[in-house]
């Protein structure tokens, strides 16, 4: 299969951290976000996938699945073990929960495309689009902080979840933009769990072939 | 159960869509998003919703769900039938992936508190906060439409899935927008489908006790 991905993307980072932790293989195609106006508009990605947004995951049988909560939730019935979720069924529906505050709530806001209108249509400053980054992760964060308790080292457990996999790179994204995480400590004992492992270490923006 | 609702808010009309169609009975509780600066900011609400969002599911036991698309795959699992999602596995991906475009792209964007932040702190006019709305849904409606075949009469078929129940409150908005429709037939047929049944017709905004 194919993954279409950009190293920077913190969607594309989860997709790549979910099937590592499976050991799936899978042919990276690096699409640029920001390369000549974004290949990610380019007619021929578009084809594959109109919304020209990254992760794509292209099948072996030509298939395409974008969405990065999509792309994980379809590897893991198509690939079982290790699964990405509990195995009770309300501990799925904390860690889901968990999941959907990141991809829902903080990271939609600032996405490039976003900050990009801000600064075109809304002729807004870098300060001001900083700020807007930061205040959306500073909403964020002290939800996820509270949903997770002192039983780790993962977010919820002994093994890393879909939780796990959305978290780390929301907060790639935290540290890039110096937010601070001071009243995170166990977020961050996740996190630093997380980077202990082969799977999320390969998956690092830093350690792709694209990354500049 | 309770949900914690408010006729508004179409993370919450998806909710009270998919309870209705599988005949769960639940107790609404309303969260006025703009009475006295938003009831979801009060004490009372943030204990249970960190977030400081609608919609939340509190079980008879305590537990409490939010973000819509983990509160569904929780409704799914717990009462399976009728389920949300097809039964074949790449149905089930693309359906997956129909939501999340709505759930993580469009509708995060257009949140309440979102449209405050460009008014109260980027200090944008009411022309310009509505030019970002219809925005993110001109951006969002193509891929949706591009992802639908003729085989009808709901988004993937004979029976609505979590599919539809994420389109038509994201339509809903659309038309309180006056966003143009025109050129988005199989989402439009979709939703005509969808608003003939009952549990969608129950679950609509302005049918709901705390519609204004």
């Amino acid at each position: 299969m194919k993954l279409y991905t950009y190293f920077r993307s913190s969607a594309a980072y989860r997709v790549r951290i979910a099937l590592n932790l499976k050991g799936i293989p899978y042919t990276p195609v690096f699409v640029h976000l920001t390369r000549g106006g974004g290949e990610q508009h380019a007619a021929a990605y578009r084809a594959l996938n109109p919304a020209g947004l990254v992760p794509a995951l292209e099948l072996d049988d030509g298939t395409v699945i974008t969405q990065s909560l999509a792309i994980m939730a379809y590897l893991d019935e198509a690939y079982p073990s290790p699964s990405l979720y509990p195995d009770d069924m309300m501990a799925r529906a904390k860690v889901r929960n968990f999941a959907a505050i990141i991809v829902s709530d903080i990271h939609p806001l600032n996405n490039l495309r976003v900050l990009r209108y801000l600064k075109r249509e809304l002729h807004q400053e870098q300060p001001a689009i900083d700020a807007w980054y930061r205040h959306w992760i500073a909403e964020g964060l002290p939800a996820l902080e509270a949903m997770l308790t002192d039983h780790g080292p993962f977010c919820f457990g002994a093994e890393p979840t879909l939780a796990d996999v959305c978290l780390v790179p929301q907060l790639a994204n935290a540290r890039r933009y110096e937010c601070p995480l001071d009243a995170f400590p166990r977020l961050r004992r996740a996190e630093a769990a997380c980077h202990a492992l082969p799977a999320f270490q390969a998956a690092a923006p830093e350690r792709q072939p694209d990354a500049e």
